[in-house]
């Protein structure tokens, strides 16, 4: 039921030296159920990573920060899906570490070398032994071209496995750059996103790496919503192996720039592909707020009113009750905000004229840019230049079956 | 499907000496509908009101602070369903306004001693035409017994009409608190809420009045919420027209804090009713948070809780997926909150025990407090003494059905 959304092509997912990737029934999440992804790293290559502002930061997360923060070496990430080790306390935090043991004896590297990653029900102890009983499947299937299937072992309630790769040329050498994500519910990343994995060739220093995770993130996952709910697991890795033939990119020149834009475009891919399988999503909606008085007073708008229950319920029924982004507009909080320099359109049609119903502005019109699966809408508030883009999907029936029969 | 609420008991709602009150078919809403109602007050009568906090403050809610912040004095409340009057620019100033002129020539007063108020549908424009049709039956009928039909002629897609009284001693004379509410959804008020008008025959002076609806308001209708949406129309009013035999109520003595205490107990049952009665509801949930830095604190964890998707569709299934709460406390942006103090309560039975899954906990336990219709959830945090609790109700298939359809 996702929106115009596709598995990933197998056969385009290019392969990104230094990575293999290899995947396992484990028993965790579903009899059946492809549930532990184990990717591994050559020697040398740097990993920086954002992760949820959840106070309630899961075990896996806070396993993930202390070994990044460490400064050590990765050479593998583990991801187990059905169960976020969240709210499990230091038992939690010791099943996190031991899966971090069985991951290293299993590949020959140390226990510091290894990040662990959850995803799944919250509250609930994982069963370490079980990844340890999966581990040799996963070893064994370690392959460079593995990143369907590992996309599709980290699913939860996803419906379409989300994994997408852009090619680039840095110092004359083509840079492969591929990507794999999770997440279609409790899905308000900040600062970070549901689990998502982007992996390259790239030879970069550990510093603009750092820099670059987090720039990314702030112009795709943390513009992606399904429910304001934000996840205690969210984490957003990116690995470069440093395998490609250029010279190491350590400043912010053209092979920066290109290397961001091409870790851009899959990043953005994946953050629109978890609102487009956004849980019980029948729309695709990209909400575009201009004039604001800085870029985060723009977001704050976006973010109000793709969160907003009624206009998400209105969204589902292609009904253009369109009072109702008015409502969330006004509920933004903004500041002295006038509401008679605020225009709003819905695809081309003009619905708000400067705080009011535009005269222009015919129901059968509404209706006609409503019904479409892919919906736009732009806010224009006059206070000055200040511009976000925010993606999310309409509230169905579907979602809240989903969310009321998750564990069953 | 209100959760464990029936309509008022009209013979039970006691009439306020002083107040009388009509109702009529207006046509703005449904056919066979009532949706206008009159509220007439003696002279002499003090009128306090707080409105919504929304940018897009609705026709009525800016004609009435004006008229509010002017100091005039109040004779009538004229009330309307089914159009919110908003976003309707000049011309809905001018709607609301000629409201007030129209009831003012019936009643033989002036346009500024009448308080407007809609409720309903946001960007279309209010037919007043059919307001001053149907505003000589409203006048007819003018009685001092109608409470219980005139709460029915303000709903929306209330289910259940809500009113209640009290009676209370002042200064030797018994005095009535009698007050009518509707609302059901787009409903997080913020210092206001949907519309809720309380009359009382107590004599109080003006400044006594406007200082009690705030601190009503913050005890009673701040305390609920349905979906986190804040309407554009949110309006509560108290009217005292000093009927009553005592001296005004002039300090914050023993005569006030009585008034005081009846008020709360009529606001808070109106604003639990919005709860019971919220879109779709199948559960009443009550949440308390102890142990805050502040009560400010208190309160922005439990509406976090209380406006989580995850948490309320859990509820609607019964379902003990309670890391959903741990996920709501963490999302609620507390600086340094130290998870490992947090312990939280599903009615008797302790489900997290310093940031983790209690030992004790069994999930049939949570299944047994997750069933019945009515729900406690306590949070102790550790960090203080502040306190706070906020009513709300779970997601259903309804809330979504309702919303969707809404217009049809």
């Amino acid at each position: 039921m996702a929106v115009n959304l596709l598995p990933p092509d197998a056969a385009a997912l290019l392969a990104v030296p230094g990575v293999e990737l290899g995947f396992a029934e484990a028993g965790i999440r579903k009899a059946g159920r492809r549930d532990l992804m184990l990717m591994q790293l050559a020697p040398g290559s740097r990993v920086a990573g954002v992760f949820t502002q959840n106070s309630f930061a899961a075990a896996p997360v806070q396993v993930c920060r202390a070994q990044l923060a460490s400064g050590a070496p990765v050479r593998a990430i583990i991801v187990n899906a059905g169960n976020a080790n969240c709210g499990t306390g230091e038992q939690g935090l010791a099943a996190a570490r031991k899966t971090c043991a069985v991951v290293a004896q299993a590949l020959g590297c140390k226990d510091s070398e290894v990040l662990p990653f959850s995803t799944g029900v919250i509250l609930e102890h994982l069963p370490v032994e079980r990844i340890a009983a999966a581990l040799p499947a996963c070893k064994a299937g370690l392959a460079a071209a593995n990143w369907a299937g590992a996309a599709q072992a980290i699913m939860t309630t996803d419906t379409v496995a989300k994994a997408c790769s852009r090619s680039v040329l840095i110092g004359g050498a083509q840079v492969s750059v591929t990507g794999m994500a999770k997440g279609v519910g409790m899905l308000q990343p900040n600062m970070a996103t549901m689990l998502a994995f982007i992996a390259t060739d790239a030879a970069v220093t550990q510093a603009v790496l750092a820099r670059l995770v987090k720039e990314v993130a702030d112009l795709s996952f943390n513009r992606v919503t399904v429910d304001g709910d934000t996840s205690t697991n969210d984490s957003f890795v990116i690995a470069a192996t440093g395998k490609a033939a250029h010279a190491a990119i350590a400043g912010d020149g053209d092979d920066c720039q290109a290397l961001k834009a091409a870790l851009c475009e899959v990043a953005v891919h994946l953050a629109q592909s978890i609102a487009r399988d956004g849980e019980g999503a029948t729309k695709f909606i990209t909400i575009n707020v201009n004039g604001a008085a800085s870029a985060d007073e723009a977001h704050v708008v976006a973010k109000c009113i793709a969160h907003s229950p009624l206009v998400k319920t209105a969204f589902f029924a292609s009904d253009p009750n369109l009072g109702r982004l008015i409502m969330a507009i006004g509920n933004a909080g903004i500041s002295a905000l006038d509401t008679a320099r605020v225009d709003l359109y819905l695809g081309d049609v003009k619905v708000i004229d400067r705080g009011g119903r535009a005269a222009s502005y015919r129901e059968e019109d509404g209706a006609r840019v409503m019904k479409p699966a892919e919906i736009a809408v732009r806010v224009e508030l006059g206070r000055g230049k200040g511009t976000a883009t925010v993606w999310t999907c309409d509230y169905s029936y579907d979602y809240v079956k989903i969310n009321a029969e998750y564990r069953t």
